[in-house]
């Protein structure tokens, strides 16, 4: 039987399965709606059960590794700000399904798996990087000298967080002009909105569309949004000196249009020994970049070098 | 003989050298003025005569490090960006040093070496953390999993030119709004200058001092410029997660009034996974954290684990 791991991607919307082999390549993935009980042990039991019927008899499971949209401890490896999952309480995932499945188990936050994975098979080429996850909200995954940085209490990435105008926008976590008030899919919408000093019911994706159409409030909508963005990993590459920003998530389906907004933007700030060294790519894993990268830390296991 | 290493801190105005034994102590040090001439190789041959002097038939020398104001490549370890020392080229200073030396040599920046001294034997006690000096400009040196953050190119730590107001005042770099405009000891007194609408002759210390005998304008300007610096550390909190700040350089010398005003700001902007997490402190090695660093590096030898 072929060796293998299985790498799963754990949103608030749907649980990603694949199927990974040693040399990186996915051989079966499937999806399952995230549960709507806010129960972990319930649904670790049937993550558990999921695997058990595909791996017995097909293949031989080396390990199993799993993004989740909140952060891990470094040194208990318990999860906790589960708060899409609605999981109000620190937890111990890997007691209900190493037990169970018999092989190491590796949990990391999604953004951070997101981040290996691009590193192993998507666009990330360099030890230094940045990847970053533009959605609903705004996250990030730092590798420095190709290894995970996980921050002193796994909270590490929060460039969302990063405050870019101190008297702006209310933000979700109580502070005034987060970048993501600003640079995420909500945030674009919620600067239309201004800007239009209307209400209109709008996707961000109909915002890409007119800009790429030249409306004038579209186009000026998008920059905004990019000039902070560009701001905000500009001071971080000032301090990290990265080589290369990933961008990845829903609103990276923008595209080309995108990207070089972004990184015009970001030179326009960035110290003069980073100019011309670090570069801007886009994401290429799409919605797999999540089973990639938790498969990698799989065999990995513990080891976080990638 | 006594093992020991040498530690120097090689600065714009002096070359400070410190014996400096396997357990941490500084049993010998002595300072030299910072040659005029902007030729490396002349400075680098007083530097090894110096050391040559103190130790022969006095110490059994492991190694040297050396800090340095300027950035080191991490590949080839040649210098560059050593403006101060008037140095236009990239520079290998290795080439000059161990042959003659005939021992281990390692060069790292100084804010860098600040930090491992800090690390080693003054205040920084957590394995995750920013020591920022203030001086005549703003710099950093980041330890993250008790490993020192070089960067890809080795220009990590440019908390100087991290922007916090994309439309302030001019920096010597081209950019506006740059953080050392108005958070260094020269961008405290620019602050002051233009509160008060003048080109008054006035010192940071002097500013500091009027600022704790309740001057209004001198205090309005304190505080401009800790709010400024506790907005750059929180945004950098927020992406690495770190446990401790230490404040250092001259600046620090104005102690707990300085101190509680950056944590008070940092606190204000601190994402709350971070908030009640992340110190602010006080650096306690002065001018030697630079020696201890060095010395560390020195007896590390190109393992930059600390």
């Amino acid at each position: 039987m072929k060796n293998v791991v299985i790498g799963i991607d754990f949103g608030g919307t749907t649980i990603k399965f694949g199927v990974v082999t040693e040399e990186g390549k996915i051989i079966d993935k499937w999806v399952l709606s995230t549960p709507t009980q806010s129960d972990p042990k319930a649904t670790m039991k049937k993550i558990t059960s999921e695997i058990i019927e595909k791996v017995e008899g097909n293949y031989h499971l080396l390990g199993v590794g799993l993004g989740i949209p909140g952060s891990v401890d470094p040194l208990t490896f318990k999860v906790y700000d589960c708060n899409n999952l609605g999981w109000n309480e620190e937890t111990d995932l890997i007691k209900y399904l190493k037990p169970v499945l018999k092989v190491p188990v590796i949990i990391e936050n999604d953004a951070n798996v997101a981040a290996i994975g691009e590193r192993w098979q998507g666009a990330a080429n360099k030890d230094n990087f940045m990847y970053v996850t533009l959605g609903t909200g705004v996250g990030a995954g730092i590798v420095l000298n190709n290894r995970l940085i996980k921050g002193s209490t796994g909270a590490a990435g929060e460039l969302g967080h990063v405050i870019v105008k101190p008297d702006g926008l209310k933000c979700t976590c109580g502070h005034r002009g987060c970048l993501e008030t600003v640079s995420s899919a909500t945030g674009i919408v919620r600067l239309y909105k201004q800007f239009t000093n209307t209400n209109i019911n709008i996707t961000t994706k109909q915002i890409f569309d007119q800009a790429k159409n030249n409306s004038p409030i579209a186009n000026k909508t998008i920059n905004v949004a990019c000039d902070y963005l560009g701001l905000a990993i500009a001071n971080v590459v000032n301090v990290l000196n990265l080589q290369e920003i990933i961008i990845g998530g829903g609103v990276s389906n923008a595209g080309e249009f995108l990207r070089s907004k972004i990184e015009k933007s970001m030179n326009k700030y960035l110290y003069l020994s980073n100019q011309g060294i670090t570069k801007v790519k886009l994401a290429i894993l799409g919605n797999d970049a999540g089973i990639y990268g938790a498969a990698k830390l799989a065999l990995n296991n513990k080891n976080i070098t990638i």
